[in-house]
C-alpha cells in the first residue's frame, strides 16, 4: 500500500476545546483545526501534551478524529499522538489513525513507569509497530523528558531504525535542549529521519541543521508568523523573524502554556467557552488571563479571521 | 445502600501474568489472588503500581476484575486501583469497580502533567466521586510521588475529606517518607480516615501511630510473615517480627521490583511463564534471577502450597 507524503512544515499540536461538563467539543475542534490549516500549519499533531490528550480516553479521541475527517480536514495533514501508558491503548490509537488514513502518528513512550530500560521501551514500540502491521504507518518518536519523565535515547532510535526503515520516520525534541536536537539531526536526519523542533524557538537552527520543521505549542495562535520564517529560513531576513516569532512565544509562556493558549483563542475568537481545561489543568486566573491579552495586545498580535 | 465493611490489615498489590503474547492472563491472575487470600492478606490492591497496571487499559483491568469475582474472589476484599491519567477513564473504572461491588478503590492522581495545582487535583477527584455518583464509594487516595510524580498533599486531603466525608476513606503513602505518614496519621486518622503504609518495613510504626495495615509489593510473596506482625503487633515479638520481614523486603528489592516479584512467584510455584512483564518493563537477567532465589533460599524463604 502506498504510503502518503510525509508532513514538513509548522505543526499545531491543536488544543482541545471541552465544555462546562468537560467532554471534549467537536464542533469547536473541527473549527480550531480548519483555521490552522487555513492559517499557516501544514499539519496538525492532534491529541499530544498540549491537547490534553492525555486526560482524554482511546474512545473519546477516536471519536474526535473521525469528527475532523467528517468535518472536511484531510488525513494528509494530520499526525495524532497515540502513545500511552498502556501498551494496549497505544496498539488501539495508532491502528485507528492509520486505518483512517493519518499521514503520521507521533508517539510518546510508556510513561508512568520512571528509569525503564531502552530494552523495555524498544520492545514497546516494537510491539505497536507489529500489532498495528500496516505499511502505511509513519512513526515519529515524541522525545519530551521534562513531561514525560522517560526519554528517547539515541541508542533507541539507531535500534529501531535498524529494525524498522521506512516506519520509523522522524522525532519531535521537545527536550528544550538544542544540542539534543542537533545531535538527532547530526545522527540521523541524512537517513530520512525527519527532525521537528518542539518550539519555533528552534525553527531557524533545525531548518539550518537539516530538519524539517516544528511542532508548537505557540503554532496554535500564531501560525502565520512561524510559517513566513519555514517558507523564508533562506532569506536574509529569517534572523529578524526568528526573533519576532520567538518574542509572541515568551509572552505567552509567561503564563501556563495550555490555559494560556485557550485564553488566547477566547479572546480572540470572542468564545470564552474555550478558556475551559480538563482537569488535572486549570484556566489562567483572571489576573493571569489579563496579563497575557495586554502582552499579546501591546505587541500588535492579532488571530485574522478567528472570530469569524 | 449500605457501604461494605471497611478492609485493614495486609494488602497485595497483585502482580499480574502475562503470557508471551503480553495478553493478561485471568486463570492464573485468580489462581494468585486465592493463594495470597489464603495466606495471609485481608484484601487485594488489584491494579497497582507493581500490577503493571498502568501498561492495562480499562477494558483489560475490567476483564479480569470480572474473572476474579467469577473465580471466587470476594467483591469484599477488593479495593482495585482505579486512578488514570485520563479523567473519563479514572471514572469508567471507578463505576464499574463500585457497581461490582468492590470494598473500595485505590486512586492515582493523573500523573501525566507535572507541577499541577491542588485545586487541578480536587477538580479531578471531585469529578469522579461525582460522575460515580454512588453512596458505596470508598476512595483511598494513592500518594507515590516516587513514581507519579504528582503528590497528595495534607491540603488536598482536607480539603476532599471535608467536602466528601464518608466517601474519602484513606490513603496508601508509598512516599517512602516515614515522617510524612506519620503527618497523615496525626492529622487524619481520628477522623476515620484509613492509613496504610506503602512498605511493610512502615507497618509496625503505621499500627502504632493509628493505622489500618499496609499495602505493600511483597505482599504477593510473604504475605503470611507479614500478616504475623499485623495481628501482634502489641506483642513483645513485634519489633523482632517487623526486623524479620523487613530482612527479606531488602533481599528482593536487590532487583527491579516487579520483575522480582514475578520471578519469586515462577520460581516457587514451578511456573516460568510468570516471569513475563508487558512493556515497557523487563523481566529480570539470569543473573539478577540466580541472585534473587540464592539470597531468598539462603534466608529459609518459603510459599507453602504455591507450587499446588
Amino acid at each position: 500500500m502506498a504510503k502518503t507524503k510525509r508532513i514538513e512544515g509548522i505543526l499545531s499540536p491543536v488544543v482541545t476545546p471541552f465544555g462546562k461538563d468537560y467532554a471534549p467539543d467537536a464542533q469547536r475542534f473541527v473549527r480550531h483545526c480548519r483555521w490552522l490549516l487555513k492559517n499557516g500549519c501544514a499539519g496538525l499533531a492532534v491529541f499530544g501534551t498540549n491537547s490534553e490528550a492525555n486526560s482524554m480516553s482511546v474512545a473519546e479521541k477516536r471519536k474526535l478524529l473521525e469528527a475532523l475527517l467528517a468535518g472536511g480536514v484531510p488525513a494528509s495533514a494530520l499526525m495524532p499522538g497515540t502513545g500511552h501508558c498502556a501498551l494496549s491503548d497505544s496498539i488501539e490509537m495508532t491502528k485507528a489513525a492509520v486505518e483512517l488514513g493519518c499521514a503520521g502518528v507521533l508517539m510518546l513512550p510508556p510513561f508512568y513507569y520512571k528509569g525503564v530500560s531502552d530494552e523495555g521501551l524498544f520492545r514497546n514500540f516494537a510491539a505497536v509497530i507489529e500489532r498495528v502491521g500496516d505499511e502505511r504507518l509513519q512513526l515519529y518518536l515524541y522525545h519530551i523528558p521534562p513531561v514525560s519523565q522517560v526519554a528517547i535515547t539515541f541508542g533507541l532510535i539507531e535500534r529501531l531504525l535498524s529494525k524498522y526503515p521506512g516506519i520509523v520516520a522522524g522525532v519531535k525534541d521537545s527536550s528544550g535542549d538544542w544540542n539534543n536536537t542537533k545531535g538527532m539531526l547530526d545522527n540521523f536526519a541524512k537517513g530520512g529521519f525527519d527532525v521537528f523542533a518542539g518550539s519555533e524557538e528552534f525553527l531557524l537552527a533545525n531548518m539550518r541543521g537539516g530538519g524539517k520543521g516544528c511542532i508548537t505549542a505557540t503554532g496554535n495562535v500564531n501560525p502565520g508568523a512561524i510559517n513566513e520564517l519555514y517558507k523564508n529560513w533562506r532569506s536574509g531576513e529569517a534572523d529578524k523573524m526568528q526573533a519576532a516569532i520567538t518574542a509572541t512565544r515568551k509572552l505567552v509562556q509567561k503564563q501556563p502554556m495550555i490555559p494560556a493558549l485557550k485564553a488566547t483563542i477566547a479572546h480572540f475568537g470572542n468564545d470564552p467557552q474555550w478558556k475551559t481545561c480538563r482537569p488535572p489543568l486549570v484556566e489562567l486566573n483572571s489576573s493571569q488571563e489579563e496579563q497575557l491579552i495586554r502582552d499579546l495586545k501591546g505587541n500588535g498580535f492579532t488571530m485574522p479571521g478567528l472570530a469569524g
